[in-house]
């Protein structure tokens, strides 16, 4: 495995892989790598021939009140973790390269952001689209990997590549759970071992609503009360949003039909976890 | 030469060229083609294996008031001109191709656009990049050619490109003027035979202001003074502008000092024209 930390080697790199005809797998992330990343990474191992990985912790997605500072990093572990499940290329640059001169053009996201995560996170999703432009454009994949635990951020970067036909395709990816169903999050680490308890019941919750809807439930408010009855009754957690709405558009829904997503926010003492299930309705 | 309408199949096929090692060296034009685009092309040609031009009235750069419809279009003639000058992928998108969904994301441009023709076309450079950033992904050139007779549209697409690391270098080519001087520009069909008599007086107040700085004035207002006067006593257009700034970055000077731009844009009866030199000040 191969270290690259100037986006310009990089982007090098890249050009010179694809004018060899190698196809390019990527794995975007912000690093301590957890199997979720490394099911992306699997994933594109056996759809391209060469498998990119950058760990990037982007100060632009998060405000001025969110855990820039404080999220976690490990770059050693992340590097050997990468290296044994089969990363070609490791990019990791610094904020300094990465944002080497004030921006003259801005990106803004105007659809899919009203909702869910856009509410309470302001320009996070502008934050996301700007690293993700320059990230394609250095590292040049032909197929990129999303995990659906991020299902807005998946909508939102969809939108962007559509938009602008970037030449790569998206792959989305099953979230990755804990045998007891938690999602696995970089931020798990900072649940204590009583939150760690509760936390599957975020999961317990969403596969509580899909039951009901299954079930023949249509009253989408009577649906989140029951989850939010469930999440208070069991776990400490302040609940940001519970919310079901169209997938990817992310709009509220008139009746329960087509693609839908169930997606959940909360607040444990030092971390704030999200998870979601997407599933047609018929 | 092959003609392409579908923005899918000219990713395709650059995709495939890039795949193969064939470097692409990439026109954009809004068609109603002239000797300063040709020039382009036969810079291209020189310097890349393949070289496709695109041809697009984009009308997201047009503001409501101006000549969208009636931008001269003539696709058989350019599909010749394009032709015999050696083009070997002519890209001609409709616009419900280019642009088939409400954008999701907006690019705005931030740096750059308050000078010059920015001022009197709110987002016309918005258009411009959103189109551009477009067709680099559709295109994937290694290089593109833009005449810098639209000096402050390749300042602009200059930062857009350096602020997304767009794998693409940008070559700016000298204007194309007629022998009296006047830049050539698709719009110089709609001049009456007296405008076209008085046209080259704008290529002569830069050339004019140029020997004032060259012979040691130093005070911007008096320069653009005499440019003023230079042209209303010989012209009968209305005089949109004339200015001396810094290059590429198109901030007002403190001194005539470094890269600079003269810039002038007139309106004769039925045509807005502009024009500009770039020099450096020792």
């Amino acid at each position: 495995m191969k270290i690259i930390t100037e986006k310009k080697e990089m982007q090098q790199m890249a050009k010179q892989l694809q004018s060899k005809g190698k196809t390019i797998g990527f794995v975007p992330t912000m690093g301590y790598l957890h199997e979720g990343h490394l099911t992306l990474v699997r994933k594109a191992k056996k759809e391209n021939d060469i498998v990119v990985m950058s760990i990037f912790v982007n100060p632009l997605q998060f405000g001025p009140d969110e855990d820039y500072e404080a999220y976690p990093r490990d770059q050693k572990r992340d590097e050997r973790l990468a290296e044994t499940t089969g990363v070609d290329l490791l990019f990791i640059p610094n904020v300094s390269d990465m944002y080497d001169a004030e921006l003259s053009t801005k990106m803004s996201v105007v659809k899919r952001n009203h909702a869910l995560c856009g509410n309470d996170r302001p320009g996070h999703f502008d934050g996301v689209v700007t690293v993700l432009a320059k990230l394609f454009h250095i590292v040049m994949p032909d197929k990129a990997y999303f995990g659906l635990k991020d299902a807005q951020q998946f909508a939102v970067v969809a939108g962007m590549v559509a938009d602008y036909d970037f030449p790569v395709q998206l792959i989305p990816v099953e979230t990755v759970r804990d045998a007891n169903g938690l999602a696995v999050s970089s931020r798990n680490v900072y649940l204590s071992a009583r939150e760690k308890e509760q936390a599957p019941c975020i999961y317990k919750s969403l596969l509580l609503a899909k039951h009901k809807i299954e079930q023949g439930a249509t009253d989408v408010e009577e649906i989140k009360s029951a989850v939010i009855d469930f999440l208070k009754s069991r776990t400490d957690a302040l609940i940001d949003y519970v919310d079901i709405l169209s997938y990817p558009e992310l709009q509220p829904l008139e009746q329960i039909h087509g693609r839908i997503i169930i997606a959940i926010a909360v607040k444990f003492s030092k971390a704030r976890l999200i998870d979601n299930i997407i599933f047609d309705v018929s």
